[in-house]
């Protein structure tokens, strides 16, 4: 075994402490990763909430992190030592499922490994995150940063990039298509930057009116208050495609209504049920879908269009000696547009 | 102003009693239509049950019927006396809203006047439904039934048959897609019917194992039992469209997992509130929609479908003076698949 420092939680508090950890020693397709960026997504301020510590398994966080390969294990060929490489909430399935065998993995029938959280398929062991100076992973679920993107805003591409790039690129958003984005925050500001670089005329649809200088900035075309019922009414069925991110529980029939005629309503980053009147689905031949993660052909591509288009995210960067404080303005939404750790700051 | 005769309910009790009442005269571009066959749909039971009589106006259901023109507005050039002739479940619309241009006046902004319980949009009177043997109708909503169709069996097709036709046409069912039907009732026939005549490998999913003959004689390719726990996992993911039948509120849950990756669930039948969990559209990245009724474009093409395919509604037709009897058997479930009152004995 080998080990590696890192920031955990281990039930007793909220509050992340610096930590020694084992990591495993190399199998023969794993990478050893120095993670030198972690980003923090609003998954990780969750599962530290949740975690009661009971199994005796502390947490640590992180699954959007890039960095530098360190040493490679002999059956590696795609990967050497000094790559730069980039690692997603997922990081192994069964490789034999119709989900896998499509590219899907993170739709693994037998469920895909998370990077923290969840239990290696190969010797059981529970895998912690990417708030840790060094990841141990197997080689097909790391990625080849590409050349180009700065290494600490590509980052959050991981999780919340690929996140709405599945919806956007699965629902045709392109030239010639209206897609609104709800919500701009760590996801939204992501879809909107993806959106208008896939050629989508693009509108953000936010309730806060200080986001309306961000919006245009970010390149969208239009800025539509959602507490203001004209600009609402003015909206209704316009949109082929509407990215929805908010992650707290909410009536979905608003958003519907801005649908366009055939068009869908995907909502992101809210886990449970939600509820839609059969009406607001009805009127219009209107859909509803979910989105979060992808599988490895949609994140290679997510990469490859974000190099392309010189897209990253609007991150501040922090010492991850400030992780707790990151994590308590992220819970206020005190963020713009995403924390991302420096992992340099630990041994 | 004429008269005519049906069967109505004025609130006091469900039972529909025989009754004569006014239709307006001719306006320019009416028709009038003998009424011969009209369809007994799940929904003018609902409309019984739910008629309080409150308004003073009776409730005359019906709204999907067959027969012939008597006489024609001076502005009618699509139809002349003696034409056979269909109407469904929406008389007139705005004609000028974005749907209505989009020949989808069923999603009318002003909303469809429907073919009873509805308001005539001239005159502000109540409209009576096809439960009559006589009903006054713009003539951009009577379609000419096609030569070769039988007028009782059709008579269904305006309805029932537009509802699944139009989610089933819209998600591209046909040759190499696999489309699951749940419930084999008056929605479901016809579903399975136009499924298999568009060229889809069709399968019925049912609570009922003795639904597994009246499958097969449909046309259906497989019959799965839905309380089978082997059926069902050995059909999980598999179908690009479910077409659910069920008109009591039920879990989405089973039905969405039987969708495949960028399928779509579409339920019909059901108005009010649907719940999902989000995983069960996120894994797979499933889609819910929802249908019912047509616009007049796809109501035409559906006519001209059925007539080229031979479908009609397997039917059990009896005269109208045996409408309570037929309520009643359809409020069990007793009906294969679809009551038609024929209204020859009406004078």
């Amino acid at each position: 075994m080998r080990t590696t420092t890192g920031w955990q939680v281990d039930g007793a508090t909220a509050t992340l402490r610096r930590a020694r950890f084992e990591r495993r020693d190399l199998r023969p397709d794993d990478l050893a990763v120095r993670v030198d960026y972690c980003g923090v997504c609003h998954t990780d301020a969750h599962a530290i909430g949740a975690h009661d510590g009971g199994s005796g398994v502390p947490l640590v966080p992180g699954h959007e992190f890039t960095g530098v390969v360190t040493e490679t294990g002999p059956a590696v060929t795609r990967f050497t030592a000094g790559d730069h490489v980039a690692v997603g909430n997922i990081v192994d399935s069964c490789g034999e499922c119709p989900m896998c065998r499509a590219g899907q993995e993170n739709f693994c029938h037998a469920f895909p490994t998370l990077t923290y959280g969840g239990t290696d398929r190969h010797d059981g062991s529970p895998t912690l995150g990417g708030y840790s100076r060094e990841y141990i992973v197997r080689d097909k679920f790391a990625y080849p940063l590409p050349a180009g993107l700065d290494p600490a805003a590509a980052a959050p591409l991981l999780c919340a990039g690929v996140t709405v790039w599945e919806p956007l690129h699965a629902l045709g958003a392109g030239p010639g298509s209206r897609v609104g984005v709800v919500g701009l925050g760590g996801l939204g500001h992501l879809a909107v930057k993806m959106a208008v670089a896939l050629g989508a005329t693009t509108s953000v649809i936010s309730r806060s009116p200080g986001k309306a200088g961000d919006a245009r900035s970010l390149g969208a075309h239009e800025f539509i208050l959602s507490t203001d019922p004209e600009q609402v009414a003015d909206a209704r069925d316009r949109f082929d495609v509407v990215i929805d991110t908010v992650s707290a529980p909410h009536d979905l029939g608003p958003y519907l209504r801005l649908v366009a005629m055939d068009g869908t309503l995907s909502h992101l980053g809210h886990l449970g049920p939600v509820t839609v009147e059969t009406m607001d689905l009805l009127v219009g031949r209107k859909s509803l879908s979910s989105a979060g993660s992808g599988g490895r052909p949609a994140t290679a591509a997510m990469l490859a269009f974000c190099a392309g288009k010189g897209i990253t995210a609007e991150i501040e960067l922090l010492p991850s000696a400030q992780v707790n404080e990151a994590l308590a303005r992220l819970r206020r939404n005190d963020v713009h547009y995403r924390f991302v750790l420096d992992m340099s700051d630990l041994s």
